[in-house]
């Protein structure tokens, strides 16, 4: 590449690290590319640092040394967080929400990759210190949420499907309890589709008593992998004892009454204390 | 916020065009998050288009007047999209991905999100120009490649379900016959999902005889909606004949010979002459 000034490389690095977040770079990299001087490349990067941190985009970790370089970790703080959810409650306790059986519409939510892109921000942000190899949700309204943390993590997506489909292979199948209706369901993981002893996030869209996510943990087992954590987007709060005992909630549903057509939806655990 | 040197503000700026794809973004929203002059902003965004130009990133757009302001539009050269391609059409090629049957292993490549973004930013240049509110899948499969081309359109996206599930409410459903086995098969959308006469544009990862996507063409008439697009990430090359006379493949599955283990992939009609 030809020599760039300041500015325009400014531009091209800011470009070049946000599409590559949990990526090591090396100095030389950026030195090669721009024709330029480590130490410049080193000025540039500590007024790219100071912005993003400034914005709350993330931190710029520098890593010194032969193996050093720089890596972007996409971060969103909490009160930014807490703001951003807020507004998701306000439009979740719309009382049209209500449909047939106490279920509550929320696909036009999911369907917004904004949206999306937030709270895997955040599920990016509250996991962002832990080894994790891949990124694991059951079919079918948790994968763009799935893909959204992944896609911050750089890291891969596993999909559980709810049949054993024959475009994947061999697999392993569980049945498991599903909490809300105790009806004995199935899932199933193709073999080639998560290597033996693999550190899993769990991402789903919604979580009642837990079945589902304790079922993905029973099917985790079948593969002899860790899981490093349980992120739900939306719990449901009128269930007493949950299946599973740690994870982290961005939003709670703590009552649908069809009577009323009044919805109460307040933040997650994330947002507590001590959490 | 307070008055950034040109240096930061370019960081600054960058990030938040490229976080913002097809949005317009008056001058005065800069020049008042900034504390700037508008003719400094001017020259900024002047470094910032050149930057993305030479870089590939896509187009910044700049309209004059007093709606007027800047917009990104995020696209890829078809040069680098099919060096991209083949890429991939090697990996998919692996003998080992043939599966019983004659089917194909792609859950690997599709839980990538690394690559999900570039076809979908593949997409996004392809149907840049045509008017689109929504982009439309079918579950499961083509919904990463649906938010990744929604995402940089800066578009909703709405998920046809292969049965009516409750949580979304009334729905209509449509027989459709599958292509690949002639079965006749459900597909339904949620009736809030969808606005009437809406613009869509339909993403899919797999197309065959075409079967799924056209049965999607005809649930959309019973939303009186327009289709202004068809884009399938690998289409089947074995079928003489397709339900769909126009759309965009990014690649061609030409044969799969279970036998020798023999695949052969290429790419799509996206990058012959002339469409």
């Amino acid at each position: 590449m030809k020599k760039l000034k300041r500015s325009a490389r400014l531009v091209e690095m800011t470009q070049y690290l946000l599409f590559r977040p949990h990526t090591l770079i090396p100095l030389t990299t950026f030195a090669d590319r721009y024709n330029s001087a480590k130490s410049s490349i080193s000025e540039d990067l500590a007024i790219i640092k100071e912005v993003f941190e400034e914005e709350g985009l993330g931190d710029l970790l520098t890593l010194a040394g032969a193996a050093g370089g720089v890596k972007f970790i996409p971060k969103v703080s909490k009160a930014a967080s807490l703001q951003f959810i807020q507004g998701i409650c306000k439009q979740l306790e719309q009382p049209e929400r209500i449909l047939p059986g106490g279920y509550m519409y929320m696909s036009d939510i999911m369907g917004q990759p904004f949206i999306l892109n937030e709270v895997g921000k955040m599920f990016a942000t509250a996991f962002s210190a832990k080894d994790i190899d891949v990124v694991m949700t059951v079919e079918t309204k948790g994968i763009p949420i799935a893909y959204a943390t992944a896609s911050f993590l750089n890291l891969p997506v596993v999909i559980v499907r709810r049949d054993n489909k024959v475009t994947e292979g061999s697999a392993v199948s569980i049945n498991y309890v599903s909490g809300s209706n105790k009806r004995i369901q199935t899932m199933s993981l193709s073999r080639r589709a998560l290597k033996e002893e693999s550190r899993v996030l769990i991402i789903d869209d919604f979580m009642r008593v837990g079945g589902t996510v304790h079922g993905m943990m029973d099917l985790l087992k079948e593969f002899r992998a860790t899981v490093k954590g349980v992120g739900v987007f939306v719990e449901s709060g009128e269930v007493e004892e949950h299946l599973v005992e740690e994870y982290i909630s961005l939003a709670k549903l703590s009552g649908v009454d069809p009577k009323t057509k009044q919805i109460t939806v307040e933040p997650g655990n994330y947002f507590y204390d001590g959490v």
